[in-house]
């Protein structure tokens, strides 16, 4: 078969004015700012003017343990919002943006994919409405804040041992990691060990991404802690006094971006945390916005429902007080198959066993969902290659554990291919039988919170951790940040921290090997493995082959 | 007297949608991308489509060597455009964008001042449309592809001694002008020596601002070199096969940016390289385009004639093929004063004598206009404090020149104040007189070129160099690089190598410290002085009290 690529797809979208997206949803043209003629962000007067409205209905798209076969949760985010509108629904659908640096690397993404897509494809993976470049001044901004009052004589008392503000860009660049700075003399500081992260993992991204309007974030910004003092007390971004300067530059970025899908539907694509040591969920802003706009808000979360749906519900409705309505569970017959033992080069023969013995990593994660209230549908992302009886081993799995699963071919047929599970979500958000409830309360001690995701989600017998981590959860519990929520870091591909264990697995422990406290950001960043905050560039990155052609189109990206 | 700063006039200005701008000019909408409703890029593709009409008239605003009193170039530069429009002729301006990263040190600039001033300010002097960001992107990904070729085996044999390309932020950072990098082990790469400069110091930016098009700034990319080998040999971004990926995130940094004038005439602000190691003009793809659109274009180059002119000329205008067909050169009566050997505290009291006195400055610029075959008018900016006879010193001794010295009072009545010296510009145009020519052939050797400049322009007995500096410059004619044009990086605040010397001083010599080859770019830059690439904080910055106030307005960047 020759299938068009998503590039391809994407090029030949009829868009509509950008306006005219926001005509859909009542934004005058006043309060869509434009950035060329298909993006534009939405004005905070028009924001601060609807919030009088009622709320639509809050849907989260998540998904099972992603494989190297692919979920497409994106794809079914995007497919669903165009799906609800087919079947007459004003729906808004809410996704992150991309960072900029990994496209140069490896060829980068679309925001979904086949006929399931948002445009403009090129522009959001490039520079887009330059929010991130925002962040990335944002952040240099304080560092070089922080040195200079170093320099200028160290008021604060900071112990240059102790900057815990690394530094950032949006490129994947290895040998920034780590540096030694304020080289060279006299005149340039003094030097000490630094490093860079990539713009994504910076904690003003997942301020951006959880603050309620400019005040908050300037708030937040505030109390993010830059340094420590020898003894130990925490030196804050306001210490420095570079919040409002940074909010400055944050001002237009805080603005949700508007985009359209490929039917012409509304689409914000807006802010984008690491799904690690973050939370991984789009804007508060653009989410809360949405849902004054529209009767259905369709979301996702990133990684596995176990990562991304678990901190969709602990961190962000919790801290923005979202309650969701339902949940779509994005499986696919491929992915069941490697759940279930299959190795990716077998995936293309039928193998109806292995599906059945996949689902138990599906099983687990609607078993998980109904622990936060919302109910569940699950939605099996068609593939040329699965077979009816694939498919049907999934819905009969399902249907034993009283939950609908419905074959999907919105990435070959656009939004028509997903109206029968656009309309059974619907039917779960009208039926009003979502009860959201965090998994844990906030006055859970930080050890407890870690002990009931570990436990409750990954199924883990038990959790260890150091006396050392112990220690300094119990230190932040003094200092009054025991309230928090906590944003676990571990690999996306299990529900242990071994990656190669699929399925449901059983008896195993979660060692926890460092914790990190995101003040701003307000969690505690419990990393149980590897974690990586600065990507390299491969071998051969593909920016080597990507250029304008001589009709001006851009190859290689994708 | 009370009078109304830049940003508080700046905020109550009529402007028209940006569509208007562009209608005046016959830009449709299609080929007009906005950003925001007030700033807009124009399309590639309506830059070719107006390739085939005549030129307009292209009119240099300088000045002579500046002052702690201030000259006010840009304010006359976008004064004149109001003026000329105010005459009834078609003219647009052609300026620099500002770089956001001093703006946190020192309170910002405005684009002109008073009533002569282009909007939006606040945009201008923070992300405004992205351009020094994609900047700082391209380069970024260069950096990273350097050190990414060395990890993966360094097939192209790189000194890492000899990485000539530094790393850049937008950002006045001290603590980065020198670090270590790729520390940490293995998996962070080879350890060296690097640094940072500011964005605005990137090749990338003076390549962008010379590039003809899409297709010239690859090629230019791809010329510059990064490194050096063991044997010396150069390695060049085209080795890297960085240049096309670079091409793309610089696809839309490359349009030129339409905005307006309190007066709502258009303006271009594109650009903005810098003064000393590179040639300080905006765009020629903005000029040239300029040149299509209106009868005459009004530009300024960096700091005063000597170099600012120079370089617009000898760089610019040779590379470009551009025929300027005036010059206006802006003097103040303070600006005189202190050329005259007064003191900044005594410029409030008339002094006739030290006007006289200082004119020598304004009179050796005049002359030097001459030597590039293009008439000169000088702008007096009038300043409130300024007496009636010390403008008229200034007058009789521009007229013992035989050229016209106008009083202007553009920043206090805009356009209406500058129809003088507007009517005496297009006088000039119209005369036909011009007859540009560059300062000095292609053929003369590299150090025949530093001489003629240094002795020309800025009447010195001689110019001395070491050994070492003679050899690199006989090295690089070797390879080719013979026929370029020389920058010159100097103090701008005198015609000699001493910031302390005002007025026309005689009986010097100008050192040349150190040269370097901007390959891409296409000059040779031959430092005189200190030259300080990446600026640092003041002990307390501006940035301490930027800030958004209730209203949502920002405080204290200017």
């Amino acid at each position: 078969m020759a299938f068009k690529s998503d590039i391809e797809i994407a090029r030949e979208a009829n868009k509509k004015p950008i306006q005219a997206i926001g005509d859909v949803l009542g934004i005058p043209s006043e309060h869509l700012l434009p950035y060329g003629h298909d993006k534009a962000k939405v004005s905070q007067s028009f924001i601060d003017s609807v919030q009088g409205r009622p709320d639509g209905k809050l849907i989260l798209v998540t998904a099972i343990n992603p494989t190297p076969a692919g979920e497409g949760k994106t794809t079914t985010t995007v497919g669903l919002g165009d799906g609800l509108n087919k079947i007459g629904k004003k729906a808004v659908i809410c996704i992150r943006e991309a960072s900029l640096g990994p496209n140069f690397g490896m060829k980068g993404g679309a925001a979904g994919g086949g006929k399931a897509q948002v445009v403009p494809m090129e522009e959001m993976n490039l520079h887009f409405t330059g929010d991130f470049h925002a962040i990335t001044s944002a952040h240099s901004l304080l560092s070089a804040m922080i040195d200079n009052h170093i320099y200028w004589g160290n008021a604060l008392d900071i112990d240059q041992r102790r900057v815990v503000w690394r530094r950032v860009v949006d490129m994947n660049d290895r040998s920034l990691r780590q540096i030694t700075s304020s080289l060279g003399g006299v005149a340039n500081g003094f030097p000490r060990e630094d490093g860079f992260d990539i713009t994504v993992a910076s904690e003003v991204m997942a301020i951006l991404c959880l603050a309620k309007n400019l005040k908050d974030l300037e708030k937040r910004l505030g109390d993010m802690i830059v340094a420590y003092r020898r003894d130990k007390t925490p030196v804050f971004c306001r210490d420095i006094k570079a919040e409002g300067a940074m909010t400055v530059l944050l001002k237009d970025a805080m603005q949700p971006n508007l985009v359209q899908t490929l039917e012409n539907n509304p689409a914000f694509v807006h802010g984008g945390p690491f799904a690690n040591i973050a939370h991984g969920c789009n804007s508060v802003i653009a989410t809360t916005t949405a849902l004054k706009l529209a009767d259905y808000v369709v979301t996702e979360a990133g990684f596995g429902a176990d990562l991304g749906a678990e901190k969709f519900m602990d961190i962000k409705c919790r801290k923005a007080g979202l309650k969701p309505a339902a949940v779509v569970i994005v499986a696919t017959v491929r992915a069941m198959k490697m759940n279930g033992g299959v190795a990716k080069a077998d995936l293309g023969a039928e193998n109806v066993d292995a599906v059945k013995a996949g689902c138990a990593n599906l099983g687990r994660h609607i078993e998980n969902m109904k622990k936060f209230g919302v109910p569940a549908v699950v939605g099996i992302n068609h593939f040329f290659t699965d077979t009816d009886a694939e498919v049907q081993a999934i819905k009969d799995y399902c249907a034993g554990l009283g939950v609908d699963a419905i074959l999907n071919t919105h990435w070959a047929e656009g939004g028509a291919g997903i109206t029968e599970t656009a309309k059974k979500v619907v039917e779960l958000c009208e039926a009003g039988s979502a009860d959201y409830r965090p998994l844990y309360g906030d006055e859970l001690s930080l050890a407890e919170k870690i002990e009931t995701v570990c436990k409750e989600i990954y199924r883990a017998d038990s959790v260890t951790m150091d006396g050392s981590v112990r220690a300094q959860l119990k230190a932040w519990e003094e200092q009054g940040y025991g309230k928090l929520p906590v944003c676990m870091a571990k690999t996306q591909y299990s529900f242990t921290t071994d990656p190669n264990r699929r399925g449901a697995p059983t008896g195993f422990s979660i060692p926890v090997r460092e914790v990190r406290l995101s003040a701003g950001a307000g969690f505690v960043v419990v990393v149980c493995g590897e974690i990586m905050t600065m990507p390299g560039l491969p071998r051969v990155p593909a920016a080597e082959t990507i250029r304008l052609n001589e009709d001006g189109l851009i190859e290689g990206l994708f």
